[in-house]
C-alpha cells in the first residue's frame, strides 16, 4: 500500500459545533471543513479547539465517517486521536488510519501527572504495535499548559530512534519557541515535521524549516494564514504576519474556543455554530458584542463561509 | 424505589489487575474485592488509584458487570464515573445506578484548565438531568494535583441548592486539612458527607464530623484502617493512627499504584496483580525489593488475602 505523501502547510483544529442537545451535529461540521479546505488549510479534526475531550470515542468515530462519507479528503486530515486510555487512542487511530487520514495528532495520556518518559514511550509504542498499519503517520501534541504531561526532547529522539517514518512529527503548542527551535534543530533534518501551535510562530517556523502551523484561529481566519503559508518568502512576509497577529490578538481578548464559535456563527448567518459542551460556556451578549464590534473595527471578514 | 443507606467508613480505590496483553482482569479484581469487603473495606472502583481513566468506558462496564455478577455487593460500591466527556460520563454514571451502586465518585471534567464554576456547575447538572434517577448519589471528587480542575466551595454550594439529596458528598484529596474542614463546617451539617481522601486525616476527619475516608492504601492495609474508623472513640485512637500512617508512608516512599500492585502480588502470590498499564511503569526489581524490605521491617502482612 502507498504511503501517501507528508503533511505541510496550514491546519485548524475545526470546531465541533453541537445541536440544542448537545449531540455533536455532523452537517454543520461537514459545511465548515469544505469552507477550511477551500481557503487551503487542512483538518486537524478533534483537537484540543474542537472540543475533541469532550465527546465520546464513538461520537468522534461517527462524525469522522460522516466527513468521509460527505467527501471531505481524508487525506487532508489529521484526526486527534491521543486519550487518557490507551485501548481508546488505539481504537480512534485505527479508525483513523482504515480512512486513510492523512496523519493523527497524538496526544500523550494526560490524566496521570509527573509520569515517566518510560511511561510515555511505552504508550506511544503500545498504540504503534497495536494499530501494526504502515500507513500510521504520528504527530506528537505538545501542549503543556493543557494537558499537564510535556513531551521532552528525550521522548522524541527514543520515538523517532525506535519508529523512524511513523513518528512523522509534533504539533508544539508550548507558545515556547526556543522549545520549537530546538525540535527544528534535532529533528528536522531527520525527517521529523515541526507543526508551530499556532500562526503567532508561523513565519519564525518557516524560516527555521518546519512545515507550516496547525491553528485554532485557523477556523476564522485561514486564507490570510494560509496564503502567508505559501508566501513565506516573499518581501511582504513580515507585513503579512504582522496582520494576522492582530487578528489572533482580538481573539484572544476572550476565551478562544467560544469566541471562534460566536464568529463562525455570525458570519455564517446560523447562530447553531455557537454551541459548546460543558464545561466550557458560551460567550455571555456582551462578550459577543465585543468581539463582534472589535473584528468589525479591523473590517475582519470571513469570505465565501 | 427506596434508597440505600447513605455510605460511611472506610472505602479504597480498588486497583485494576491487568492480564499480560493489558486487558482488564475481571476474576483477580473479584478476588481483591471480595478479601476487601472480608476486611470491611467499600469498593470505590475505577478511582484514580484503579488506573480507571487508563481503561474505556465499555471496559469499566465489563468489569462491573462481572463484579456484580459474581456476587460482589454493589451497594457497598462507589464506581468513578468522572470522564472529560459528558457522554461518557452519563454512560458509565447511568450503569452504575442501575447496577445499584451506593453512589458514585465523579471527577470534575479535567482536559480543560482554569474553567468557571459555571462551566464545572452545567457539566454536573446536565449529568444529572440526563441520568434522571432519584437513586443517583453523586460524591464530588476533589484531586487538584491530579485533575487539575479543583471542585470550590463555591460551586459545593451551588450544587447542593440545586440537587439536594443527589450531591451526597465529596473525597478531598488535596491534602489541604484547612480545605477539609471548611467542607465539613459549611456543607457536613447539610447532609453532605466528607471522606478524607486518604486515611492520614481518619482520625481528624472523624472527630470533625465526617464519615470516613477513601484511600489508595485502604487496597493493602484494609483491616486496620476500618478498624480505626470504628473505634475512633477509643482511647488508642492516636496511636492507631499513628500505625496507620507508618505503614502509608512506607508506600509513599515508592510510586503509588505500582507499589501497591506490588505488595498485593507479592502477599497474594500471584504475579499477575503487578502489571500496570502505560503511562505507569510497574516497580523496577530494586524498588521491588526496597519495598517487600520495608514491609517485612514492620512486620506488615495482609492476612487472609
Amino acid at each position: 500500500m502507498k504511503s501517501s505523501p507528508r503533511l505541510r502547510g496550514v491546519f485548524s483544529p475545526v470546531i465541533t459545533p453541537f445541536a440544542a442537545d448537545l449531540s455533536p451535529d455532523a452537517s454543520r461540521l461537514v459545511r465548515h471543513c469544505r469552507w477550511l479546505i477551500s481557503q487551503d488549510v487542512g483538518l486537524a479534526v478533534f483537537g484540543t479547539n474542537s472540543e475533541a475531550n469532550s465527546m465520546s470515542v464513538p461520537e468522534k468515530m461517527t462524525l469522522l465517517d460522516a466527513l468521509v462519507e460527505a467527501g471531505v479528503p481524508s487525506d487532508r486530515m489529521m484526526p486527534g486521536t491521543g486519550c487518557c486510555a490507551l485501548t481508546d487512542t488505539v481504537e480512534l487511530t485505527r479508525h483513523a488510519v482504515r480512512h486513510g487520514a492523512g496523519g493523527v495528532l497524538m496526544l500523550p495520556p494526560f490524566y496521570y501527572k509527573g509520569v515517566s518518559d518510560d511511561g510515555l514511550f511505552a504508550s506511544y509504542a503500545d498504540v504503534i504495535e497495536r494499530v501494526a498499519d504502515a500507513r500510521l503517520r504520528i504527530y506528537l501534541y505538545h501542549i503543556p499548559q493543557v494537558s499537564q504531561v510535556p513531551i521532552s526532547l528525550a521522548l522524541i529522539e527514543r520515538l523517532l530512534k525506535a519508529y523512524p517514518g511513523i513518528i512523522a512529527g509534533i504539533k508544539d503548542s508550548s507558545g515556547d519557541w526556543g522549545n520549537t527551535k530546538a525540535m527544528l534543530e534535532r529533528f528536522q533534518p531527520q525527517g521529523f515535521d515541526v507543526f508551530a501551535g499556532s500562526e503567532t510562530f508561523l513565519l519564525a517556523n518557516m524560516r527555521a524549516g518546519g512545515v507550516g502551523c496547525i491553528t485554532a484561529t485557523g477556523n476564522v481566519n485561514p486564507g490570510a494564514i494560509a496564503q502567508l503559508y505559501r508566501t513565506w518568502q516573499q518581501p511582504d512576509a513580515d507585513a503579512q504576519q504582522k496582520a494576522l497577529d492582530a487578528v489572533r490578538n482580538t481573539f484572544q481578548q476572550f476565551p478562544m474556543i467560544p469566541a471562534l464559535k460566536a464568529a463562525v456563527a455570525h458570519f455564517a448567518g446560523d447562530a447553531g455554530y455557537a454551541t459548546v459542551r460543558p464545561p466550557l460556556v458560551r460567550l455571555n451578549p456582551q462578550q459577543n458584542a465585543d468581539l463582534l464590534a472589535a473584528l468589525q473595527a479591523t473590517e475582519f471578514s470571513m469570505p465565501g463561509l
